[in-house]
């Protein structure tokens, strides 16, 4: 249903998760019976969690834990860890900064220079503790360090910034060519973010094995105010979920996973992202509250400390509980932020679903007025 | 009106009370002419509400209070009064707990184990009280409980629980068959909640005699921050309603009550409800503020104090005006939270109605936005 | 276009003035081209104002101000002015009162009965002001007190209550025959209020010389959460204007005037109840911030004393500025609260038109997100 | 669409930049590839912004600095320059100022009259600082000073007022005729506010250059509650392209820019009016923050000194950085306040669009929700 915005401009009706919401169907379960398994290639994953590439979610301690809870870190190849041999004292230094200073510090921060070395070497630490190893660039350093990348090992390659195109046009330099990268990668790859059906069915072309959904991932960013654009999450994913049927049928079968990327601050947000259309979700708010995340109760992503045109801000989100409990509860708290896991399954239970791909199908309603 | 979320998701608007309002008729009435009165199986009840089985709510004297009044006391047969000889301390001391120890707290409480004989214990007193007898079961105690409760007298039988289906599937234990259980049972039972059109009339063929209207009914909840349920209210009881005619219909005239649970904070809400379709309502909040409710300005329900995933708070209501005044004035204040029936009884009169059946009819809007 | 509540139930889309805007023509005019007289029966106003009878916005001092500045006073006859020789320091200590004591101490003074000779006095009073005299009684007082009122001198009567309709049904007393009454009575009445199309074609069907569209009008009412019902403003004046124009055709030319009653609180509703159709308002809030108001600063409706029912507060206004300044300027605000027939001339010039009866064609907008 | 409001009333819905938001398509580009130059008459700008005409935002000194910045600021030749030899102290005193005596003390500076020697002068000295020199007058104004103006030198002249029309009504002077008037001009004209087809289509045919959209431009405007006038900037820059599309057909391709003027705070809300059809931005609130703006830290209009109907007030924006860092940053800030060109460089860059002109295509969608 198409809008009529003026006399020269029509606009589509877009959704967010707070828009929405599921309804019960006429059988219920027993949560116990739920299963919230999910893989991808050939890795398996008993909850479909993604810890977030972020300074305060992901350091290769938390990617080790994540994976032993069933989930996988990612850890972000542009942040700290690869720029400072002992990175702890600055992540603490951020955590105390004013307001005032943090954007300009966490700038100098991260103008320091990626090392190669480190990137092997955290690499290395992950895989030793015996979980799924994971790790991100944005496509501007992608084929730049890759191959480091790929030398120290690595089990699922993530290429992620803002917005990230299957067509990216440049004057200056030859861009990634993602289609001819993937193909001649032997790690399976996921990409984005892409939040409308075109792009992400273009980067699903490329061979990606997942993609990203998504517009400026991260809870801490401004990007309506700041660019004008905004892609409100429901809307994007089913949009995408779209791309994923589309092309499954065009490539005869090729199945890429749709992972959503930025939202989801609660349990009923995850919840929503696989009612209409998500396979697994890449969390950051969400992660950055518990007491072992690196962000020590702060929480930023990139575009805080961009050099021209920050379009976030460091946010203190708060420590809830230890990891483990975020994800698989007692919750010690009634707001969505912990036991992941069991809100989750008791949300499918109730609603008489018993594994994700079923979920996917739940009837959802819109409502967007809040209740207080 | 089917709305487009994306390419694979379609979703249904949906509209809570506060989206709606009843508007005049051509014609009014003497506010002394309307009735409300309700019967259900056998019961007369002058006036259409039930109180809420929670805690804070419904103790053995004050479901004997609300019959004197004209309603209907549901007692919670897996609260305080049947795990406690003595439950009044108890009581007082969840009152007097501080907001981070609430939760913890409440747990304590409530896993120690319900005693049969004070189940026995507790529908005798509200028996000798004189008044219709009712008490509420969740669906996971009721073969437990039942002939407990049946022996020592009911007159009717509710089962409660977030929702309760005509379907529940288990691998683990034999679910209660409730088509089969109400047949059996000697007492009239009122079922739910559901809050979809298809759930309730399953419920409805079950052969209840009432099915209560909602989705984690308590004024406390939150659902859908946790788990991304929401069933608007105005929308469920409409749907619940048609589920009531079309059961009626295949039936061969069987009417089953429709009894809007949750949502209903004031005299306001209640209108609408009925507005919407339901034939009575059961009351949380609206009657934790009585002077005599025994939360003593409190009120929580189970999901405040479930043990891996609360969805709810203890919340503070304050004390208004005595129970009497609550439902009959005259009113202290003037926000709805008092003199509820004659608050119902002017609303009909005004637009034209003199009794509850009627006034299911009356034209409603859609109007959001709220007076300030 | 009706919308799906739920299976059982459709409604219909309605709006507030804020829910709207007037949008500029292609042409624009001087304000001091436009004119914004307006009459009724034999009665010519210089503005479309009436002052509501409310004893916070009219004692027969204000009315006769209100005479002389161009608009219509109501004294209200169920008020102090009829009930105490000396009010004055009654609306004193109204004044006063803490918030807690409020409700309770305006029943007591309401309580006093009503002395015919006072309505004498007070209506005389006015006339002795040389200015056009209109007095308001409730449909529950008209027959007890209409002689006394015809006897003293009034040129127009005014019938308000909360919501009258022209098919009173009671069962204990004979209520009022507005039709009988209105014809038998030598005197223009104006009736109301009534909120919907269908009722007031009625009322106009009585021999009404004018309907008051409004349900609850005052600022001050909380009718929509005591008793479920709201007619928003821009919707109920629409409709009644849509029932002038059938009630004209029907009756072979008789234009019964509609004057918009409630939610009128600053100079830019105003404007907007014209564009729906309005030929005049009625102001209560507007006026009680009248540096002269009896109300001093504070503005209450009878609903805020009802005995048993309260449906509104004492609210706050302020005072700011002297009547002429509200209703001619200069403003020394600029919010919409002085100035109100500047405003209105300015509004109706820079959109182009010059009377305001051509003012109800302009153009309308729904736009219902305010700016901040 | 149309809406019923009611009976007799049709409304058409209308868009706020707040409501909608552009989507990236599926192609990607460099920032450093896009050009924002823009070009009207003869001549060229790099930036496609206008300082507005306001006294908190232009003075001849920043009128000179924002042509050296590569956009055009335009005088107020109804300001504080041309009333006073030194307006520099008034401007301070306005700063200070408490709220209470804004309004009248502002009024009084305002009174003082315009001294045809100033406007020489100004001019003379924008003209010397080597910039393409503009300058705005209101349509009252215009035909007493046009002569001065134009004889002291000026490239673009602009013609601004709450709304301007092509066809103004009086009964007591000759108004401008606007068309005649642009005809025997040798200057370009741009000319506003307009706010729907109509208006713009008629002033188009005036032969103007530019048409300024808007109604009651300026940040500080109240003018929906004081007038009851509303226009949303969404729609109405969509509508006015409309008009450009149509008077270009009927012309045979004379191309008139639109120019949007109101309601663009922040990079996100400039990025948006281009991409519903903006040719140019003329910005008040957003340069009001310049460090270097003679406001001082406060913006306002002429509405707010009215004196009769201030429909506006003196605000508080702050001052965000020098204006060179507003408009290409870096910025120190994440909230759409600065790096004003780098913002909308970066948003049409990442939605795939080298140039202004294509960039009016991009997809919009409406999604009125904010993030928080």
């Amino acid at each position: 249903m198409e809008i009529e915005i003026g006399r020269s401009k029509r606009a589509r009706r877009v959704y967010a998760f707070d828009d929405i919401a599921v309804v019960p169907s006429r059988r219920t379960r027993d949560p116990e019976d739920v299963s919230v398994s999910w893989s991808i290639d050939a890795y398996q994953f008993a909850i479909p969690f993604l810890a977030a590439p972020m300074d305060s979610v992901v350091s290769p301690a938390t990617a080790i834990r994540m994976g032993e809870l069933g989930g996988l870190g990612v850890l972000d190849l542009e942040g700290v860890w690869t720029r400072y041999e002992d990175p702890e004292p600055l992540l603490a230094e951020i955590q105390g900064l004013s307001e005032e200073r943090a954007t300009e510090r966490m700038r100098e921060i991260y103008a320091s220079p990626i090392i190669p070395e480190l990137v092997t070497a955290r690499l290395a630490e992950i895989r030793a503790g015996g979980v799924t190893v994971a790790a991100a660039l944005s496509p501007q350093r992608t084929q730049e360090l890759y191959e480091t990348v790929v030398a120290a090992g690595v089990d699922l390659f993530v290429i992620r910034g803002t917005t990230v195109s299957a067509e990216h046009v440049s004057k200056n330099h030859e861009p990634l060519n993602l289609k001819k990268f993937i193909y001649e990668l032997d790690v399976p790859v996921i990409v984005g973010g892409a939040a409308t059906y075109t792009a992400a069915l273009h980067l699903m072309r490329t061979g990606a094995a997942g993609v990203l959904v998504g517009f400026g991932g991260g809870a801490a960013s401004t990007t309506r105010t700041t660019l004008g654009i905004h892609a409100p999450m429901a809307t994007a994913v089913a949009d995408v979920a779209g791309a994923r049927r589309d092309y499954m049928d065009e490539s005869g079968g090729r199945y890429v996973h749709v992972i959503a990327d930025g939202g989801l601050s609660t349990s009923g947000d995850i919840v929503k992202a696989i009612a209409v259309g998500a396979d697994a979700v890449m969390l950051g708010t969400a992660l950055a509250r518990a007491a072992e995340a690196p962000g020590g109760g702060y929480h930023w992503g990139s575009e805080a400390h961009h050099s021209e045109l920050p379009r976030g801000k460091r946010v203190h989100v708060g420590s809830v509980a230890p990891l483990e409990q975020i994800l698989n509860g007692p919750s010690p708290v009634a707001d969505g932020t912990a036991n992941l896991v069991g809100a989750l399954k008791r949300s499918m239970a109730t609603t008489g679903y018993s594994d994700l791909k079923e979920f996917q199908r739940i009837e959802v309603v819109v409502a967007p007025y809040r209740t207080h």
